[in-house]
């Protein structure tokens, strides 16, 4: 049983939580707040180990010992990205480029960690209409496609439009389709240094997404593909002088020279 | 002759101007700044017009009036990496989305703008030992190799080894071969938005390696490759809302709402 | 004058012919055949110089020669794939290696040149209902898309659905949204070799897709941005032996061989 | 035990199995033949289940029903590539489409199965000197990484150097340097359908390489990688036709038709 929850995947829910306090529908919608039930849907088949962090919470819930600790982070947030504080998203991103998987949700891709990751504006027209999206699995035998239809449906969403200006992702999973004409890839998947991330569209706050049984699959899916086992690749944050006498090759120094012996490189 | 110059590309030559005038060695080599030289060799064909500019000079000669006339910025930096206000560095990013060219040469992998646009440490390992690179063209008819020999070499060079921690590029141009044993992926593309962002590793101050014909042919190669014709992209920069009633296809709005009419989305 | 032909873009339209011949409807849109067409707006801007070659001419127009002399070969078939020789096909493969450019149109996604350059199925759903189709420009900047606007419309055409079996491409263009509900990546870009490859999904025979403006501009911007210019990359098709005494570094030879002196590889 | 049995990875190592026969220096190294030492090798950690097959074998021992149960397949090949039936390599190529891994080992680059899934000639520069590689891990955590050290020697190999003619991989995870002056991409990801791919440059049949632990981890992170759960992907291979009257959208068609109702689409 430890052992179980030993090789469980250790994955933190960050919410907002705004909206689920200010507003009736979205209350009503999630009364557990969004994250409760993002973390409900990842822990249902038992290898997931949720924890649930949020806005408020000191730190925003992401100290360096709660993240020294977590393996995947999911993160829903929208109205108040400006408040994340700047340090605690560069404290993330460098989890993230140790190893920590990333998912980002829906409007996280105007998070202060998404952009920072991307180096893009991550930009994207919208509609709040409650249109109906259909996604579509254009990779289906991808790890996050696992299990899943030829495409699912979600009958009331928030649209998000092309252009999305984030890089060129190393591969697409979905692709939308929406009732009012527009498409957009929403399912997409980067390495950032030895992190995965992941964004994934759906989950406008209004309508019961996090509810739907395939969107779970999806999450589950994405945790588990997120995940990278191993130490933190500490060594990231480094940038090492080999001198000439610990070269793999033996070479002799020559012509002239900028840094003393020992010296530490500029940053 | 105006429409001449009126078709030219318009390259920017950003140098840091600081070893030039502290170190008496790279004074020698370079006497009218690393940026002379550089922007020296980018003229060479007489179908780029240059411009320099260097830290010192007011917004370290990068006001919105010049980056708006610039189709490809070119920077070499180094040890005053940090004295590079964050605000002009977040103003040459906007500019890169909008379909600015960057060329990013040697030290520069530390430089703020290239570690905002890749979203990643950009670390290596290095060594100053004068040793011999030797740069293989592994994508033998990409624009940046035109013209280029199967390999070329650098009798002196910085060494700079794997692993660099960056996106995994659109395309890899030249790996290099160091004397003391490392490997470096010398060249790489990347889309940002809508600017060619292009990274280049040779070129330590202490040897004349903007000197060489080959190195110059590179330069020159990369920023007609970088350069994006056409009007600036200014429409990354909005998230714009696309009412129902302006949707491409016809819908009727439904369900429940966050947003109310006309209102701005959330940043 | 004749310096302006020499710096034309020599492209070669190839079609099929075969559906123009035998059905009334499209020779009623085509009667020029669908390569005239094709070739007629890629000419346009007089940049491009067309050449035509079909089906049932002698080595179906793609003789050494004529492949020698193309920058960018266009390509529209459908009914009669397997009737281009398997020779012919690796005629043209081994030119795109070579760094012609090559630009499949619609239903070419199953000829064999297609096929044989991806390596894969390069399956769809389709549907032939005359349906409207938009066409996304998810990469504004990228030269295929240069001039186009956010979007266009073709108010009948084929629909092709997800998943498409191609390898990731190097970039994505277009995102078709299509009436039915389907959405397919309708503009993808790839290397092989020196050679630049485009992928354009529409241009259903019984519509007129190729009359239309837009489209043309597509088919001009492509065949530009495919073109590679410099002579032929011949070395791709060798493997050359390095003999220890030509290796860039000395080196000793040790070890036992496989190989005598002089031997070729197995190939 | 037969639940571990079930659960683990099924790997048929593919041999030619013609230098260890032919060969003194090879059936001194490899007495059980190469396949039989990597088989081995895969083994090691008990979570792989191995079987081996060899070019002699009827139908080189790549029955349909062999391939059915093959999760992932490792090739080695060198001297008799030409000899592996046509019909043999399409049906490897369609399992791997299915979700099959596939593992190419070192000349396995000329192997027909590894350039029908590349579409590209996969030539490369070598030299048969015994000289030293080094392997560096480009990318530290990657799965077919896991547990490697920063870099690893393999004292005695044959030289492959750039430009290697394949598509831009997915991911580069190692990146090789050569004692006599050469670099080369050993270690590169593809996607194909469904199938994982990965090509590994190491192994001439002169050098004791498959003896090597390290070498051996590799091959046991790759299979692991490579494998995808779940069954076939048979849907790869068909182009349905979806009529109007199961549009995922109702729509109603119009407009000229080429297909009668019901039948086929062109192949």
């Amino acid at each position: 049983m430890e052992e179980q929850l030993a090789m469980s995947i250790k994955v933190l829910v960050w919410g907002e939580n705004v909206h689920e306090r200010q507003n009736e529908v979205v209350r009503s919608i999630y009364p557990d707040g969004m994250h409760g039930t993002i973390a409900r849907a990842l822990a249902a088949d038992g290898d997931i180990a949720t924890e649930t962090a949020v806005l408020q919470d000191p730190e925003h819930g992401l100290s360096e010992e709660v993240l020294a600790r977590t393996d995947v982070l999911v993160w829903w947030g929208h109205k108040a990205h400006d408040a994340v504080e700047d340090e605690i998203v560069e404290r993330v991103a460098r989890r993230v480029w140790e190893g920590m998987g990333l998912i980002l949700l829906h409007s996280a891709h105007f998070s202060k960690i998404f952009k920072r990751l991307m180096g893009t504006p991550c930009a994207l027209s919208w509609r709040e209409a409650g249109e109906r999206e259909r996604l579509w699995v254009v990779n289906p035998r991808h790890p996050i496609a696992r299990g899943l239809p030829a495409y699912f449906e979600l009958e009331h969403e928030e649209m998000y439009g092309e252009p999305f200006s984030v890089p060129e992702p190393l591969e697409t999973v979905f692709i939308s389709w929406f009732q009012g004409g527009e498409v957009f890839r929403s399912g997409l998947t980067y390495r950032r240094g030895a992190g995965n991330i992941f964004y994934f569209r759906p989950g406008h706050e209004t309508y019961p997404t996090y509810h739907d049984a395939t969107v779970g699959q999806v999450l589950r899916n994405a945790a588990r593909w997120a995940h990278t086992p191993g130490p933190a690749l500490a060594a990231i944050h480094k940038a090492p002088n080999v001198p000439a006498d610990a070269a793999p090759e033996p070479i002799v120094e020559r012509g002239p020279k900028l840094h003393k012996p020992g010296e530490e490189g500029y940053k």
